[in-house]
């Protein structure tokens, strides 16, 4: 079996599930503890908050550990928004945004707030002049992706800093969570006050969330309580997944440019393949286009019917994100970038990570070939009958 | 070391450890991926969900996992007051809760909503009688912790539970993260609509909360975003863990009796031994405490000087509960329940597990009759000097 839905979560890393276990077993005290226990705990989780803050130039105390990259995206989108409340209450994302980030943005909508949705081009990338024609002396937060979790599309987060730093009551927020380990991230270049990770897209643990929030910034929290995490989240803190969750940001983000480099040309080398196939579509049009992901495809056939034969021949893809793979609605990020619905209604996205060789990807190649040439005749007949 | 703060957190069980290790490893997978292995994943999860509602005798849908019980908490209770606020803006609570459910209170005061916190007796238990005067028609939630996190008083759920049966519009949600596994739980004839735990403090793992949420009951979700937990909480959720929970929640109900009984027994060892230290002022009375707490103060005191002391000792025990342990302000909960501030400001919790031995509370006896005899003479030279 060849699993390529590293987007939807991946393995993690040898080392992760090791730590993970002997800091459970050894660190179980409460963080908060006032004993020497809990002062190892606590000792842990500040040591982790260091190997983040070194990772990425910026200090400790700037990361916040969540428990998930869901949690984070909502922390600092509607903590911001509900805290500079007063300031303005316009905000700016993006069509294509994950839907962690899209329906904050609509519940902030049914509380009052005016957002705008920035549209897309047909590669799914937002334009710095339309942003630019949007702000307004309201707009309190902007949000935009840094990677596309359907499609990979990358969007302009350096030029997009660059022009909100004429704005200095507007804050920018970037959803990091398909970024992190396969693109460089300088949040302090690029001007970033929120930016969102999650451990269990870069084999890491599940249920440990990372966000940066820009030193002196505060947010409105989502849960109140104890005075963990700078009192932005209350909560004991899971130890053991935050140490192995710095474990595993270090691994991929200390090897990001050599993987990211092995990466593309797995990349380009699955995209020439599938090219030979006249029924795929390609969606994903590199350079734009992050180093692990793949998007296509096959219109006018479901694509939950293509995920289920390639998981015959042993090949496991996802169709959209994973968390809204169940209802069969075309894709709303496909529809932004101008597909045809047919086309929105039929994407199948193929994600990749370190543990993949040329022979896996032509493995893959040639199941797909086989999973169309399966399928077609199935297609013809229920559009000859319908 | 000996450690006796089993109500801050506790070691896991050495199942929960491997389990977490185990499905880590092998169920990496997104449960809400279409292709096989995210079924798998998804099966396991269903498969503890039930696990759970076997348990409880509930339906396996009522169980909600989340990250904590600070996270089940903030759900139930701004999830309840937001979604409802059309009913009426009443919400009653009490002056001990933990903080995780007092500052939720004191949030959805300040937008609006009108907070009665019920005052406690001497032993720590509020009045059925107070709470039936204070309910109104606009009462849309009460909330009422099981066992208190600091001195281990057991509210009158039950009793709770019967008075409100006839304010069908008024919500009760019990905070049960120091309950399960210690007594008895009876959600549905308790009349309970929502309830929290925590599974690190029952030997599962940090980072996995569990939330009952009556059937067919709704709430305004912190999370949106994905459709996960009945679309009361958005995000990847945490496989590992919600297997791992699920076990130790099994594990503390199934033996809940028999090892409530051995810890009552070790619980009043313990108490016979300090009342023979004349210093010593007991702060928590059975048989309304839970069998895992023993609550004491050394009046003038400094609690920390105490916990350093012990753990010289050998042996870690807490001061109030380890979230605001920080703060060196007298407990709320002590304050609430009368005791003169000099007590509320010397409070030591020592809160013990089914790991402890007669002869491990023996050694507690012993150290902290040392302790006081130790600091004795330094707590009268500071009296003197100030
Ligand atoms: C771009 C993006 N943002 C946010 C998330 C949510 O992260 P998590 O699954 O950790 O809640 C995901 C993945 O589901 C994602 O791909
Ligand atoms: C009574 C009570 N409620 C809630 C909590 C919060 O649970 P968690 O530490 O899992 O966030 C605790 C423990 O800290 C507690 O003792």
């Amino acid at each position: 079996m060849l699993y390529f839905d590293h987007c939807a979560s991946t393995p993690p890393h040898p080392d992760v599930v090791r730590t993970m276990a002997e800091v459970m077993q050894l660190h179980y005290a409460n963080p908060s503890s006032l004993h020497r226990a809990g002062r190892e705990a606590e000792a842990l989780i500040e040591r982790a908050r260091k190997q983040m803050a070194n990772l990425f130039a910026v200090k400790p105390e700037e990361w916040v550990f969540t428990s998930g990259g869901t949690e984070s995206n909502q922390l600092a989108i509607k903590g911001a928004a509900m805290r500079f409340r007063s300031r303005g209450n316009h905000l700016i994302t993006t069509e294509v945004e994950h839907p962690s980030v899209y329906e904050a943005f609509r519940q902030l909508e049914r509380s009052g707030f005016r957002v705008t949705y920035l549209p897309v081009d047909k590669t799914g990338t937002v334009s710095v002049t339309d942003l630019k024609r949007s702000l307004t002396e309201d707009t309190v937060l902007v949000s935009v992706m840094h990677v596309n979790n359907e499609v990979g599309t990358v969007q302009p987060i350096e030029e997009i800093g660059e022009l909100l730093r004429n704005y200095p009551k507007t804050l920018f927020h970037v959803d990091g969570v398909q970024s992190i380990g396969k693109l460089p991230v300088n949040l302090k270049e690029w001007g970033i006050d929120l930016f969102s990770g999650s451990a269990h897209k870069l084999r890491g643990p599940k249920g440990i969330g990372l966000l940066y929030v820009r030193e002196g910034l505060e947010l409105e929290p989502l849960f109140s309580g104890g005075s963990q995490e700078r009192e932005l989240r209350a909560g004991t803190p899971n130890v053991a997944g935050i140490v192995a969750a710095a474990k595993a940001v270090r691994l991929a983000v200390e090897g990001q440019e050599e993987r990211a480099a092995a990466m593309r040309a797995l990349q380009s080398r699955l995209t020439g393949r599938l090219s030979s196939i006249p029924e795929l579509v390609l969606n994903s049009c590199a350079p734009l286009v992050a180093p692990h992901i793949v998007h296509l495809s096959y219109p006018g056939m479901k694509p939950e019917v293509i995920v289920h034969q390639l998981e015959e021949l042993g090949m496991l893809v996802s169709t959209k994100s994973a968390c809204s793979s169940k209802d069969d609605k075309p894709s709303r990020v496909l529809l932004a970038m101008g597909c045809p619905r047919e086309r929105a209604a039929s994407g199948i996205r193929i994600s990749f990570g370190d543990e993949h060789t040329k022979a896996d990807i032509d493995a893959l190649a040639a199941a797909l070939a086989a999973a169309v040439q399966k399928l077609k005749p199935m297609e013809r007949s229920e559009t000859t009958t319908s």
